[in-house]
């Protein structure tokens, strides 16, 4: 595979993506499947080839400006945007990205999600900013194509693959952020089969802004007399503007920008916080925001579950490009920067600071960190494929678990690592990277929104240790724990290091083992969620290093410079990462009550 | 103590001074000290209290104004900062903390140097930025008055205390950052006694501005036939303004702003390239910066590292400051904000945020990180205070060595962990802690310096590792862990919790003995130090476990939420943190190579 990649700025390693997709996925072999008949690895080099252009043409070269400068409102009201970000979107939309894994009968590539979501990596580390409006799009997509009517499908998925139309997701509220059972925004029906919004959303990503011809928002609301909690939400679309007679973008529906966020990173994406109903405008000559349902009434949260499982694996791949960019730059900066001399070494000339134990250090641990990430996320997005085109129905069933079970880790772990990854790769380069000169500080302001957003970290590790493992009677973790135990026996009987790794594997699978049963001892929910965060990021770790093992196993016998890093990586990972879990999965035996027995007058 | 904290944001917990202080510390007791004979707990009060006003009053208002609006240069060539910036200066000069620890013939305050230190940390938590022209132009101050001639104080060192000049250290230069040895700063004796400087500086915090009448420069510099490397570099004063006749600012000295940089954080503070002798501007007619040699020649290194050690505690007590206003934002924000159910509650009110566990998790990590590092900053400023005026010279050595050991530690734990404390801080704030219209995102961009500047975090390892516990045959070492036991071996007899903390303590610093002991067998100086950074880590988890154990012992017998926070406090750590270090010292002592033998050809 022949890749060009133009940029200045190393983005991802084009040479790991194929050890990834074709050693180790072997997504070839999905060509097989009918879905992707028409697909061959040279379709899929074609895509990725052409994403990492775009990538390095469209999206490197407005990071910066869109950093510093941020979307304003001007003072007719309108939200401004640095004019490359459309242009990018224009560009994504027109080769054809947006619609990658879409149906062909939706003039979609067809292509394996895996494939499209590598695809999609490189606008992620290229610009994370922008590629949001896009992930956000197709995500919004998705969801339209699973449980719209084939006219919604027809009327706002099909503008939305070519990036006319742009979508949104409208959960949070100001005084319901993670407790989603709280919203108050309303949905009253009308006599024509649309309903009335109104209702206030926050956070709501590229809320307002004028670079498509309508926005699409799909807002969760209740309707009079819904059951009380989360099975009273239902799901409705809210466009900016209403269609006309002719399917076209015609009357401003009363959806008005309030304000617009301004954060710390992501400067390029708008945040909005959005006023439905409040009479802004009068679609029809009233007030209240025109929506339509979407599937029905009462079925919104499971709905918009089904769309935010693969918004959590987007994150986390986003997470991870940011991690990976971060990665080749500071490598790139270390063999370029000179500074410094051996141990030992009183005169002589310096050398470069890659040579120094501590930055090597700093490399391996973002290597380890986002090639692990990459491949957990790569590893998902195939299982999402599995569920909907593998074989057998026990194949897909297999793949749903599995799924269920890692999404909040290739979530939640990404985002906590990949961020640390960029402040190793800011320490790489010294005071350099404190500056804005360089682009490493952008890059953890950026991706410091990842362990917030799409369910904050404590939210994952509650689904993982109150949900997942115990979905289908803990039939998911085992699962996770046969596929682990069979990579072990493989590895157990390989070259080289691979059976003191298979050994660690097998002793950290235990340890999960053991834990989860201890936790879900009789009667003690309040005592094992406690320290569900805990849980999450021990068994986060172990997972890292299942995958690691599977990298080594797949690299085993590869010779050159990248196998021996695969090694090299997996080393770190076995020796500086993996034992980090021993102390938390000892708090987690303690049933430690430290969380519990305090009283809160005492902060 | 009454204490009066009129700001709106909270900075620090004026009870946790008095505790550390008074309780703990016995600062009190100093006040036997000759120098401190005019001393007592109502004048340190008066001052802490001072400063907590000036804080909230001077430094607090514009702290979010310094972020925005970053100092420019206008097209005089000016340097322009917030005019709120000066002024704070000003009153904290008039105030007289400039001169805090110096002495009355300075028309110091002649302050212990740990209650001045203490009263900084007030400005560093209102805003760090501001507060960094103050401590380096103390820090400079104090090193002019131990190395310059009686002429020199008075000239420079006298109206630096009052804030009439401020004062920088030149270190860096583009292409010697942490390797000192290579810098290329020129400086030529001249008839007159003078010196001429010239040559490039880098990160000059301070560097250019128009806020006092003079910026007196501290250049490490090398005269011509020095001996090559560190033990060539001798120490010049430069001021930006040559002295007339009659000691008044008088021509520009050849000293030329190149440029400010621009950072992630710590906006406020400028921070420039300074060319030094290029011609920019001609003292008495020629070209060349005029400098004036402090102290002898050569000797430059050692005595600016009389001053790094103290800007690294200071640089410490920066981090813990930043941690501390951001852990108690989060506290207020978490007792307020509303969201989510108790475990199990499907409907009924929602309750704050500080009921839900993990919160109280971040909580305590912040806690725990910022009360610690506090505590350890003070411990060590209080040795600064012994090593100069403890009454037996037994006492002083000894405090000069523990002081020796805990400065890389005092300056690079804080500097990691009350980064992650205010990363807490953003997560408990959860969206909008990512948003500008909170204070804690600032908080973590200006923190995220501290691992940077004055030594990075690598170098405070190889300090540790390879010099300070090597230094007088390991009596520094043997020291800490004497003070450790003494520690433990009171809490071995005390109530409660102590017995299991002290031995907890007691392991860790038998691991410290058999770790450092197995590192440095012979003829592994490679292997050893290529883990300089894991020994760091693990040492400073240690003495924060020894902190925390002091802490709590102080605590014990006390009653009420104040004491109950230290105990639950102290439980987190050895829960939580203390254990961390296992996993670091298995690496240890595993002697592991996996940074020495990779070729750099792998990443």
């Amino acid at each position: 595979m022949k890749h060009s990649v133009r940029s200045d700025v190393p983005l991802l390693d084009p040479r790991d993506l194929d050890f990834l997709l074709y050693e180790w996925l072997d997504v070839e072999s999905m060509c097989a499947r009918e879905r992707f008949a028409d697909h061959s690895r040279t379709t899929f080099d074609a895509v990725l080839d052409l994403a990492a252009d775009l990538a390095a043409d469209r999206f490197v070269p407005h990071n910066k400006a869109a950093d510093t400068t941020e979307p304003y409102r001007a003072d007719t009201g309108e939200v401004v945007t640095v004019p490359e970000v459309a242009k990018a979107l224009e560009a994504l939309g027109g080769a054809g990205f947006l619609a990658g894994e879409f149906d062909a009968g939706l003039d979609g590539m067809q292509l394996p999600y895996v494939v499209s979501k590598a695809a999609h990596c490189w606008f992620q580390a290229a610009n994370v900013s922008t590629s949001n409006y896009a992930l956000l799009t197709v995500a919004n997509a998705h969801l339209l194509q699973a449980y719209g009517t084939p006219k919604q499908v027809e009327q706002w998925v099909r503008p939305m693959l070519t990036g006319e139309f742009l979508g949104t997701m409208c959960l949070s509220e100001p005084e319901a952020g993670s407790s989603l059972a709280d919203i108050t925004t309303r949905a009253v029906s009308q006599d024509d089969g649309t309903y009335r919004v109104t209702g206030t959303k926050m956070w709501i990503t590229g809320g307002d802004h004028e670079m498509s011809r309508n926005i699409v928002h799909l807002v969760l609301a209740k309707t009079p007399g819904a059951p009380p909690g989360v099975k009273g939400i239902s799901l409705f679309l809210v466009p900016k503007y209403v269609l006309d007679e002719h399917g076209e973008p015609g009357d401003r529906n009363d959806v008005a920008l309030v304000g617009l966020n301004h954060k710390m990173g992501n400067h390029g994406t708008t945040n909005a916080l959005l006023a439905f109903g409040d009479g802004s405008h009068l679609p029809g000559g009233t007030a209240g925001a025109v929506g339509h349902l979407v599937g029905r009434e009462n079925q919104g949260l499971a709905q918009m579950f089904h769309m935010m499982n693969e918004a959590r694996i987007g994150v986390g791949l986003a997470a991870t490009a940011l991690g990976y960019t971060g990665y080749l730059q500071s490598v790139d900066y270390a063999r370029t920067r000179v500074q410094g001399r051996p141990l030992g070494a009183a005169s002589g000339a310096q050398v470069p600071i890659i040579r120094h134990p501590d930055v090597r250090r700093m490399l391996l641990a973002q290597k380890s960190y986002v090639e692990g990430a990459l491949a957990l996320g790569l590893y998902c997005a195939k299982l999402v494929d599995d569920v909907a085109t593998a074989g057998e129905p026990e194949e897909r069933d297999r793949a749903r678990l599995l799924l269920e079970l890692l999404t909040p880790i290739a979530k939640s772990w990404p985002a906590q690592w990949a961020v640390e990854a960029n402040s190793l790769a800011i320490q790489v380069h010294g005071g350099y990277g404190y500056a804005r000169d360089h682009n490493v500080e952008q890059l953890y302001r950026d991706n410091r929104l990842n362990s917030i957003h799409e369910g904050t970290h404590a939210i994952h590790g509650l689904d993982l240790l109150g949900r997942k493992v115990r979905m289908a009677d803990g039939a998911a973790l085992r699962l996770l724990l046969d596929v682990m135990e069979d990579t072990a026996s493989r590895a157990a009987a390989g070259p080289g290091a691979l059976p003191g790794w298979a050994e660690a594997l097998r002793r950290a699978a235990q340890r999960i083992t053991t834990t989860t049963a201890r936790l879900w001892g009789p009667g003690r929910p309040e005592v094992a969620l406690a320290n569900a965060t805990a849980y999450l990021e021990a068994v986060g770790h172990c997972v890292l290093a299942w995958i690691w093992l599977e990298q080594a196993l797949t690299a085993a016998g590869g010779e050159g410079d990248f196998y021996e890093g695969k090694r090299v990586a997996a080393r770190y990972f076995f020796a500086y990462e993996l034992p980090r879990t021993g102390a938390q999965f000892d708090l987690l035996d303690s049933l430690d009550r430290t969380t519990l027995d305090l009283s809160e007058t005492w902060f």
